[in-house]
């Protein structure tokens, strides 16, 4: 499809992936999961179905630099949103939807995030282009729902409504929050709910349209900024009208309120990778179920992930279950049920005044 | 006692603290226990009791300049004897007294490890000055032995006989290999038996006149190379004759046959801290049984030593019962239970090529 662009939104910081993520390296510069980082892998999934003319990226003022270094000869360097302040996805959404309106009046835009892990490449390309179909044809904001493996409670849920009319897609019949584990265990059950991938294809246009009804001031602040004359303001031209949005997300501020939604069942392999516990999955395992990146000596180790850093040598010794983590200033040794926890050490960092290594 | 010398054998290799020791910094020149190293501290235990100028060090060629820079002021550098080759411990106490005779006909030795840790220090002094009084006295070798306060199998055992003249001395009634468990157990429930420290104090010229009976070849090979007017011959001038020497140790081709050994039980703490794991002892503990060295932040963590280096963080979460060491270009990982087995890493690590890190 010839209207069809991407946006990528790569503006996370977040610290779970501490000591290897800092705040001027987030998760989408890393190669976590390959030789790549996140969000080259991302743009290049894409790489058959949207021309370098046609790829967006929104990312904050402190990362731009980061991200356009990292996305290289990927993207046009000047197809780049800087958001001076964050202020959560709707304004995102409908900042990229009006620079995709100023290049082309009919776009459709996919708006994907810059960390995820998505496999097989191909199958995705396949299912966003199928989605686009669907978003060029009418007023709908297609979402990605992923078939729940286990009663997640970090993931919104979209509750799958009856068929639509293209094959594979359905309507939608609301979008849940995070639910409490009992909540979660029962929209499994259900089988009907999918979480919420963050994925969505739209017309441009669209959005907008829907943006002037449901978040009229977010609209009016953004819309006299991006023009067919200069698509992709700074952000110091965006700075006033962002310090006077409210934070709202997307699908709090648009998804849940719009007429027409569709969601398809993703096709593809889809993992958000929220912690180092869940690199695993992504990395070849040795028998003993340990994995491995880097320059390291295993003995008597049992599922253990090691992360290195260069030609540092990392030897472990009966160990089991557990992350290590080497930077050149930093080392993380901890247990896998703790991965979730290196939030709050990384806070307590900061108190000790540690911010050098965060 | 103006006649008291201090001969200091530091030439031991060894991997058990690897990565921190190396090839070339074993670990009697690590500062492992307190901000010193364990041959300066083994040296300063005696500042009192020994002058400068009757301090001695008996090292092996490769390491002698590091154990000289080490010890910089408390020794005099023209005092020390490089082994060319390891010819294990007799050939170095047959040395060690050539010298110390040559210095001084009526000169008392005290033979000391470089790598234990003894405390506290003016206890130990004054031990070492009563067995010199003994020695001084009477041609008598005088060890120490140490209290067992398990059935350790890493240890010679010392059996003690009946009272000596001087008050606190016994009579050594045999020594003992080290024993398998159940042997050590009836050691250790007999009582009369004690770790054989392999800390001596002996007149130079009573060892030269035993090792003239039971070793006459060592003796023969040696005694030529070290005059009054030459008491600290080079390495390459020691060498043919250490290629003759066959390798017996103090304890094999001295002490097991000689007829006057008595034996002081040690009044003082004794630990040779054969591993990562016994380090813990002598360092301070927090409440969760942590002991660190260095930069560390540990979160939910018990029992787990931490080694640090210099401005390097380590961070640790949900973890217990490791050793943690971290050093420029290896880290080390391990269960305290498994501390031992580092020796067979250091193989693997070599067989894999990766010499520079050992």
């Amino acid at each position: 499809m010839k209207s069809l662009y991407s946006v990528i939104l790569a503006g996370g910081s977040g610290t779970r992936f501490w000591p290897l993520s800092r705040t001027r390296r987030p998760k989408q510069l890393l190669a976590l999961t390959g030789d790549e980082s996140m969000v080259r892998l991302t743009q290049r999934r894409l790489d058959a179905l949207v021309p370098r003319e046609r790829r967006l990226v929104l990312t904050n003022a402190q990362q731009a630099d980061a991200v356009v270094h990292e996305l290289g000869e990927l993207i046009d360097p000047t197809h780049v949103l800087r958001e001076p302040i964050a202020r959560d996805t709707a304004a995102a959404a409908v900042l990229g939807a009006l620079a995709v309106r100023a290049l082309d009046p009919d776009g459709v835009m996919a708006v994907l995030a810059a960390d995820h892990v998505i496999e097989p490449a191909a199958v995705f390309a396949d299912a966003i282009a199928r989605a686009a179909e669907v978003a060029a044809a009418s007023p709908t904001l297609v979402t990605f729902g992923i078939r729940p493996d286990h009663p997640a409670t970090g993931y919104g849920y979209i509750e799958r409504g009856d068929a639509a009319a293209t094959d594979g897609f359905h309507a939608v019949q609301s979008f849940k929050e995070k639910p409490d584990r009992a909540t979660a265990e029962r929209y499994v059950a259900a089988g009907n709910y999918l979480w919420n991938s963050g994925i969505f294809v739209w017309k441009a246009s669209t959005l907008l349209d829907l943006a002037a009804d449901f978040i009229p001031e977010t609209l009016a602040a953004l819309e006299p900024l991006v023009t067919p004359d200069d698509p992709f303001p700074s952000a110091d031209a965006l700075r006033p009208a962002f310090e006077r949005l409210d934070k709202i997300s997307v699908d709090y501020g648009i998804l849940e309120r719009a007429p027409r939604v569709e969601v398809l069942e993703a096709p593809f392999q889809w993992d958000d990778v929220g912690a180092w516990s869940a690199i695993e999955d992504h990395l070849p395992r040795d028998a003993g179920g340990n994995a491995v990146r880097g320059l390291a000596h295993l003995t008597s180790t049992r599922n253990t992930t090691v992360f290195g850093d260069g030609d540092h040598l990392v030897a472990t010794i009966g160990v089991e279950d557990l992350v290590i983590v080497h930077t050149p200033d930093a080392t993380l040794v901890a247990h896998k049920r703790n991965a979730q926890d290196i939030k709050a050490v990384v806070d307590a960092l900061r108190e000790r005044g540690l911010d050098d290594r965060l």
